[in-house]
């Protein structure tokens, strides 16, 4: 079964599963900025395009790129800045 | 604004949206044998998992992991099995 979520009035959309155990998640965020909490820790991979992300604890912004991944702790929250629509893939651990 | 579409009884789904020009969807495909057809020349990108994939003209099935990607010319059918959840980027050129 194949969850369709949506977040912020649907500038925001994701596709979610289980492989092996591991919950994840496919999603496309459209320009704007977003702050997202975590329960689990979170891999976020880049899929195509690319985000500005704030990470917990730090001041500034940091440029992801398809190919690249951050990980984000359990129960914290993160800012993302878009520019021109992304996509990642998110494992939660 | 993102497109959801769903195909063989929501066993596939993607989220469509389109950068620089070029429309792209990410996906997730169930475990099952699914044939597509194209239309213009998709780039399929595995972004997590893996497939086994029938190319237009092969006899075999070949495997892509994530990471990898293929081909497939305009007007085309291919046929993918899937034996474990897995997602894609696709670009339609």
């Amino acid at each position: 079964m194949i969850k369709v979520n949506e977040y912020y009035n649907g500038k925001v959309k994701s596709l979610g599963n289980i492989l092996d155990g591991v919950p994840f998640t496919v999603g496309i965020i459209e320009p704007g900025e977003y702050t997202f909490s975590t329960e689990k820790e979170e891999h976020m991979n880049i899929t195509y395009g690319e985000m500005e992300v704030k990470l917990p604890g730090e001041e500034n912004f940091k440029k992801f790129k398809a190919g690249e991944k951050f990980i984000i702790p359990p129960k914290k929250s993160f800012t993302v800045k878009i520019e021109k629509p992304v996509s990642y893939v998110c494992e939660y651990k």
